[in-house]
């Protein structure tokens, strides 16, 4: 049986997981498959570098353009992460009808459509199931076992560098900053935690699951995004005395007119009783509500090189088995057109919690201002007396922008001294 | 576009909500499939019966043999259940080239072989996606995402009847009759609950999952089950006290040397901070260790119409779209031949509860015995004096032939009163 050539970009975390799997094992492989895999060539940067696995140095090249260009490779895996060298090469591959698996969510989130359209235009296959949520087989269930279903909304836990810091705040009670510490001492955490604790890694994330979610098209440049680093210890101990608990959530919604999407990464406070409460560590976990499905749920590791390996390999049996029938996997799906609406259009919840002036009146003055925004009061708690006394408010659901105006305007009254805090709540609707 | 023709065989609770939403969506299955999908037929027992949906009456007949062996039938969905006319109805539908999605796991655990032999000859496609977890995209993962991987263990809360059970006893300390009838008022029960609670529908359902993920064949027959009717209130409180909730698993776990699996439905005791743990009312879960992927867990709901119907319209659009691609998914796996063990040889852990007498050297002779079958034990403590004395163990890893003749050996002890529970334990390796 002749072999699928295959040439893996980058041997880095992932790549030399690739390489390992393949080699142990091959067997299975050939047999899931059809036919073997066959490592034609491997692209990295610099040859000489010591790395987790063995490679025969003979298929070491440092001009990936030239691997890609192959006429004997059938498959390319990129792994290599990042815009640029990755978009040009990908798109040269499936330009000239090669198959591609990709781990790449920054580049599918920022420019999907280019990879999109080389995908059609070659006829091959685009497979990226590892570049959201690692080894959680969510991609492939959401363009695929949901086709007959209509996604409402996808909740997702989908950075595990944030979720290992914000479930140590909440079990130990630590700050934010001991909490990342602790995460870089044990490599939860980048050196520079920014991509990671600002919500990028998850905006990136958000907008590859909503466009498979919504058959839309989405970037990342349209999902509104908060990270966690104003998330304060006290925020963290209000949310568990109310029976909550603080993640950082990729929110993909449909409008209630089924026309538009809001999109948005930020920390929310949910029930702890919300199957995605009791995500701890770095584990990631996305939660799907269909119209008949129901409430779904995918649970698993996010990241590591062995488990993206994993997802990676998937994807590969898949684009080798549809090359050997000479066929292809399902395109992008984006027949919805939905555009993705602004924040102040998302309807959600509120906690807020006030540092008041303890006496008379001042409920009424408060209340009369969510009024005054259309924004209906669920709850309303006072805690404390005299200069500590404080209002902690959960609101009804209401649009992002009233409920924004209405934080405004309590900044502004004179018997409110400081809005201790202000954090969206989701998952109890 | 010509449209691909559809035979629906069964117009139930499921067959109704399929109808339903091939109706609803008919814009979208065809945007998703690329091109529409037409009702050719539908067959009923009864021509007169009331429905839950509307259809028009041309469409309905009482022979579907005839249906299924019309020319212009692309594709043939089974929700009639049970084995008989359901396997002749999918073996001709298959041999003359049809697709066939069904829902029907009594059939596919008993004679899997037969449905998958016809569909290698007739080169069309058999998916099953509805047949395990109702609308928890499942197979198609353990199919498809992890075919680059090796999975070691499936543990799964796959009946959603006992699982409400277990969760009422857990939750308020009812009994196991209580529980039962408070199930049975809300529909979550049948009237006959023979197949739920003695586990014989898990069973067929451990069966599928644990060919697909061993790559194996399985049978009903051969999964060994236990069911939950003897689990008192007892030893709910008993397991809720230390830590553990007792759920019914089907679990599939390949041995150690790699070359046989044991499957198995019986209840056990896993701890509340596993996954599995918070898995509440009649959801349904399944979790899976694999060795690079690591743990990964799929939640949702195991049954009701619109949810199977769900899943029963993802496998649809993939046939469909494989029939006008001229192509079919992947077949059967069984390349790796494993065979299932016998329970005795399966490696477990127990819980056993022994009303003693309270008298020096009573945990002495115990132990001597447990250590006489090999039997290590990690825990013990005492619990009561005089005559409501009680020791409580938790042994160390041991085949399960090992632990019940170890259990034998304490029931014929002199100073042993009664064996009050054993129960398996899971989950904390």
């Amino acid at each position: 049986m002749k072999p699928l050539k295959v040439a893996l970009l980058g041997c880095g975390v992932v790549g030399s997981q690739v390489i390992r799997l393949m080699h142990e094992q091959a067997a299975d492989l050939t047999a899931r498959v059809g036919a073997p895999l066959e490592l034609a060539g491997v692209a990295v940067r610099r040859l000489g570098r010591k790395r987790d696995v063995t490679v025969d140095p003979a298929l070491l090249t440092t001009d990936a353009e030239a691997l890609v260009a192959r006429d004997d490779v059938d498959i390319v895996i990129e792994v290599i992460g990042g815009i640029e060298p990755a978009r040009s090469l990908i798109v040269s591959a499936l330009s000239s009808g090669k198959s591609v698996v990709t781990a790449n969510k920054a580049l599918l989130a920022e420019d999907g459509a280019t990879l999109h359209e080389a995908a059609r235009a070659g006829a091959g296959d685009l497979y990226f199931e590892a570049s959201v949520a690692g080894a959680i087989p969510l991609l492939r269930p959401l363009r695929e076992s949901l086709a007959g279903d209509h996604v409402t909304r996808v909740l997702g836990i989908v950075n595990g560098t944030t979720n290992y810091i914000l479930d140590k705040m909440d079990s130990t009670g630590a700050s934010f900053t001991d909490a990342l510490e602790e995460a870089q001492t044990l490599g939860y955490a980048e050196a520079d935690p920014t991509a990671d604790v600002e919500g990028f890694d998850a905006a990136a994330k958000a907008a590859i699951l909503a466009g498979l979610a919504f058959h839309s098209r989405v970037t990342a440049a349209e999902v509104h995004r908060e990270g966690i680093t104003d998330i304060t210890a006290t925020d963290v101990a209000s949310a568990k005395a109310m029976g909550y608990v603080i993640k950082l959530l990729a929110i993909c919604a449909r409008s209630d007119d089924g026309r538009s999407i809001g999109v948005r990464v930020h920390p929310a406070m949910i029930p702890r009783s919300h199957p995605l409460a009791g995500v701890r560590e770095a584990y990631n976990a996305v939660f799907v509500e269909a119209e008949s499905a129901g409430q779904l749920m995918f649970y698993g590791k996010g990241a590591g090189g062995a488990p993206t390996a994993s997802a990676v390999l998937g994807d590969l049996v898949a684009v080798a088995r549809n090359r050997l029938a000479g066929t292809h996997g399902p395109a992008e799906s984006t027949y919805a057109e939905r555009v993705v609406h602004p924040m102040g259009e998302t309807v959600t919840r509120c906690h807020v919690a006030l540092d008041v002036a303890d006496k008379p009146g001042v409920l009424a003055r408060v209340a009369e201002l969510f009024a005054k925004h259309d924004v209906s009061i669920q709850t309303v708690r006072q805690e404390g007396h005299g200069d500590d006394a404080q209002l902690v408010i959960v609101t009804h659901r209401a649009t992002d922008a009233a409920l924004t105006a209405t934080m405004e305007g309590l900044r502004e009254l004179d018997i409110v001294r400081a809005v201790a805090s202000v954090m969206r709540v989701e998952g109890d609707d």
